[in-house]
């Protein structure tokens, strides 16, 4: 096993691709990026000139490719001997892309990354995960190329850091959305929330969110919680009546 | 009327209360507070006194207790000629203080605040509103003395902006709280989504957070979504169905 990653292929190209090719170019390693289709559509000759020399080798492709484009690599043998193979899923297993007698594992960047902004990658938390020890040491090593962050992940904690962040992004972002529109109704600048949105990150990284909690549900404040239902349209509605409810459960078992 | 508001009485002894008394006494203006109970049980003389030489009676306390305590004022004749009467609730009209031939107003500073935790108040956001322009002149100089950030809003609006925030504020930290829960569950430090939380609330200003969103939910990736709730507990599974719904429901109308 050459111990040095130098030389990495990406298959796919969406987000995640977009940026790790970037953050490894800025750290002179040399990598390609072919697209998924593109993959699927090569013959064995084509294959094996994309893989020749890699030393690690990223599916960065929708979940439910990752399984057929892995077992593609194996049976075709395009992995170089002692080279590594990773996927980059919150949600899939490393036993996904699990293949007798070789290295592989998971290379999981924890953010939400959109196309041509750039971050502060050394920021981002890198969930590794691999089949074997030596594997784990080579993925340790590249990813802190990239970031300060490198966290020893299994799969069944991924999945969890997955389902998080789904709550603490997805759906803190529609709940963000709601505030923008509601305010947009009454032509009232979305900025003037801003203050009051960083206070709170700042209050809810500090604290347990649940035990720091303020607003109409929680002081049981049942008046403004109904005047507030009713100025509300359906959608918006329901998740003000859910989430309510849900604060108040919350603080009982407190 | 004298143009200068040097001295100030605040009713109630909550958050707010302690936050305003603290940065109104480092612009070193004179300020005394009385806690709500107390000021149900003065009597007449003791009244007066509190009141005497006042040029802005704040009114900082619940909801369900402003127009009670504001009648009070009224009928005791406690507020001076020419002196000014406010309420600082986001959820209460203008009119809930009205009193004929008196000067009052709404000062609404657009925060979630903890006693005991100081933050910058020269970014507040301070909704200001008045019975007339004189008294809006007056409240806008005292705002503008604690922050940079005055804006003159309607009880209509700041109701809307009210609402806004229980869903930027109060349900966005409800989220958070989960995402904690979940992480701990599986002994994850929470610290790992500081940057995906970072980065989508920074997202989220500057952007469209409809447009912008992602994850299995906008993505249709059912699979994804199923595995995750059956995962959850129920108070988080009604949450994860509920909001994963509304993304889609959203984005169909984008």
């Amino acid at each position: 096993m050459n111990d040095e990653i130098n030389n990495i292929l990406i298959i796919g190209s969406g987000n995640i691709s977009w940026h790790l090719e970037k953050n490894f170019k800025k750290k002179n390693i040399i990598v390609s990026v072919i697209g998924a289709r593109k993959f699927l559509e090569s013959n064995s000759d084509k294959y094996k000139q994309e893989f020749k020399n890699k030393d690690l080798i990223i599916i960065a492709v929708i979940d439910s490719e990752i399984s057929n484009i892995s077992r593609i690599i194996y049976d075709e043998k395009l992995l170089g001997e002692n080279k590594i193979l990773v996927h980059t899923s919150g949600s899939m297993g490393i036993e996904i892309i699990k293949n007798k007698g070789e290295n592989y594992g998971v290379f999981y960047p924890l953010q939400t990354f959109t196309k041509n902004k750039e971050i502060d990658f050394t920021k981002v938390p890198i969930c590794i995960e691999a089949n074997n020890l030596k594997t784990l040491n080579e993925l340790n090593k590249i990813g802190k190329l990239l970031s300060d962050n490198i966290y020893e992940i299994d799969s069944s904690q991924r999945k969890q850091i997955h389902i998080s962040a789904v709550f603490a992004c997805n759906f803190v972002n529609h709940l963000i959305g709601i505030s923008k529109q509601e305010l947009n109704k009454k032509n009232i600048p979305f900025e003037i929330l801003f203050p009051l949105i960083d206070e709170t990150i700042s209050k809810a990284k500090e604290s347990n969110p649940f035990k720091s909690q303020t607003g109409p549900a929680i002081r049981g404040d049942i008046k403004t919680m109904e005047s507030h239902i009713q100025d509300l349209e359906n959608d918006e509605r329901d998740i003000y009546k859910l989430l309510s409810q849900k604060i108040i459960n919350k603080n009982k078992e407190l």
